[in-house]
């Protein structure tokens, strides 16, 4: 058949993710890899070096595989028992206890973000964002069309939220705060008291706080981590997590999203409709998983938990050691938590350094070094 | 803190996703479902009965475990491993070959049929489904307020498709026919001659032609799987696939969508930009599966797909035999691929039935039987 006339073919792709796709984190990274020289000096970070992974986790699964307990489709808002799992794991920490309703699966805890924003977002809707945060949910914004603007920290109070920036930045457009605690890239942890402050300026905004969770299990400075869900007798609130920072497991794609409700609000206001809507359309979480994710919350041992903390806290103190005698570089502040550094690039010191972004692309070309720049709208 | 004052709260769930989802088929299973008496006669289907799972399948996936292959996040198009494996065992099939990165990896079918839908919609725009057909495809059309245009069968013809009927309906604003071969919930797989056909109608239409090949595996007819890549020097083709069905792991949420290009023309049409964009911004397969691929895919031995095959046509064979006794039901054509029937009620036989949707739901009030009515746009 395949004559050579030309066909004027009807179809072309949509340019609708573009905007978003740019400002992502991993086309920013896979640029910075692809600038390395594989012949050339190690380069650094070697992808893939992570901390130990949990054996509990790994078992779980295992057994999941073999017994078939995941070979099934589970309803879209997750398998009933992995719900439960969460609810109760988080029912620890909560003074108002969650039930395994309020909890839904999700691909990842970046399906999660997708959730909370694709759910809430509206026209000429507005959303605060942390400067800098991690940028998942600033792309999502972009995605669909949400205003975003930024709330900022005080340096000199270890980073807590900079509450005027906060109130500032609010209006009655604005449906939601998002915050990262443990807070990626900062590395600090919020305090209980600081928290409640937080809650009650959100009521007085009449917004809802949205709690990304994750690092929860990456803490190895002296204070501990508090969950938001504590404050929904004030606000409501919704926490994000997954396994997958925390257990060491970042390609098994299974996270949660819980809602902390505060007087049936999120039900009268339709957030509950809508969360069921999203998950009835968009992809769902491995079952195998899933099915795994109870013995993975409860039978997993402090042990594991603390030699986590130990190589994350030898990393850090090594890596801080090292940035403080570099000069155009600094570190205000030792992390906490997390995996990233927020560090300061003293452009004065250099001659043919235009940005920061050249900055990162020099070290790539030129060291095989890749940093992990967090790009802020600014 | 928690004060009694109210308060006016800012934000509400967005109802973007609510039509699509209410047209969605777990909605409705769900429902019927709820309307079982568990204290009353075994519910049929039991849920979670299927076809045995692979062995090949379970050890590649503890492999992959417990080796920590999979334990990275992958690239937001697919492990590099997975993408190989899929084309080479496409490329058995096909005269012109697809490259790895033709390739890539999905969260299910399911989400390879997002991505077909997702990439393609613009204002305007129309697609071709086939009626009746798996509504996954119908569902996301509504979300992205895509206009769907439907096309027939000849159940004189072994349910050939209609290609008038595919003349008539498309236009200038048509962008892509989705079939979906073997046909479900049809039941037949298409000649080479009838693909070929339809290739060169798509052609003359300006149109790319898009096949969900998910049951290729599930054929147990005389007639044998042909897959549509085999025409891209026709047309050019989009298919999906997924391990789900063939391996029986539905839970594992691992597909593919292969490009099977024709002069460039998915580069030209920003095609391949927009997928990897979208890629970008959405949930991703767990790298754990993915890592388990090559072994799958290149290892899983003839016996088990002829088990298999054995097992779906003894439940058809039983079904057809006692669907035959049923007076008011008719299935025209013994199945020969995939899981469903395609079986038509004349409601002239019974006195207080309103309708399909009601004949179902006193089905499952009466008989604790759930029947999985396909929802046909009208």
């Amino acid at each position: 058949m395949a004559n050579n006339e030309s066909v004027d073919w009807q179809f072309s792709g949509s340019d609708e993710g573009k905007a978003a796709s740019e400002a992502s984190l991993s086309t920013y990274t896979s640029k910075l890899f692809a600038l390395c020289d594989p012949q050339g000096k190690p380069i650094l970070p070697p992808r893939g070096e992570t901390a130990e992974t949990s054996h509990t986790a790994e078992r779980a699964v295992v057994k999941a595989v073999l017994f078939g307990t995941g070979n099934a489709y589970a309803p879209s808002i997750g398998l009933p028992a992995a719900k439960r799992a969460v609810a109760d794991y988080l029912n620890r920490d909560l003074p108002k206890k969650l039930s395994p309703d309020d909890v839904f699966m999700t691909v990842g805890c970046k399906q999660a973000i997708e959730l909370a924003v694709d759910t809430l977002a509206k026209p000429n809707a507005n959303i605060l964002l942390p400067k800098p945060g991690y940028p998942s949910n600033l792309i999502r914004s972009i995605f669909k069309h949400l205003e975003v603007r930024n709330y900022e920290f005080l340096r000199e109070k270890k980073y807590e939220i900079d509450l005027d920036s906060v109130r500032a930045a609010a209006d009655e457009n604005t449906f939601a705060i998002f915050i990262i605690n443990p807070h990626n890239p900062n590395g600090n942890t919020y305090s209980e008291a600081h928290l409640k402050q937080l809650a009650v300026l959100a009521r007085e905004l009449g917004i809802m706080v949205v709690s990304d969770e994750v690092f929860r299990w990456s803490v190895f400075g002296s204070n501990p981590f508090v969950p938001m869900g504590k404050f929904s007798s004030i606000v409501p609130v919704v926490t994000l997590g997954s396994i997958s920072k925390g257990w060491s497991v970042p390609g098994w794609r299974t996270g949660w999203i819980a809602l902390h409700d505060l007087d049936g609000v999120f039900k009268s206001k339709n957030v509950l409709a809508a969360i069921k809507q999203f998950l009835d359309l968009n992809a769902k979480p491995p079952t195998v998983i899933q099915a795994a994710i109870p013995t993975i919350l409860e039978k997993t041992g402090k042990e594991f938990f603390h030699r986590r903390q130990m190589f994350l806290k030898d990393k850090t103190d090594l890596a801080y050691y090292k940035l403080k005698s570099i000069p155009s570089l600094t570190c205000y502040m030792k992390p906490e938590a997390c995996t990233f550094f927020w560090t300061e690039l003293k452009l004065s010191s250099f001659v043919d350094i235009e940005d920061d972004e050249d900055f990162c692309e020099k070290l790539a070309t030129e060291e095989n070094l890749v940093l992990f720049l967090l790009i802020i709208q600014e």
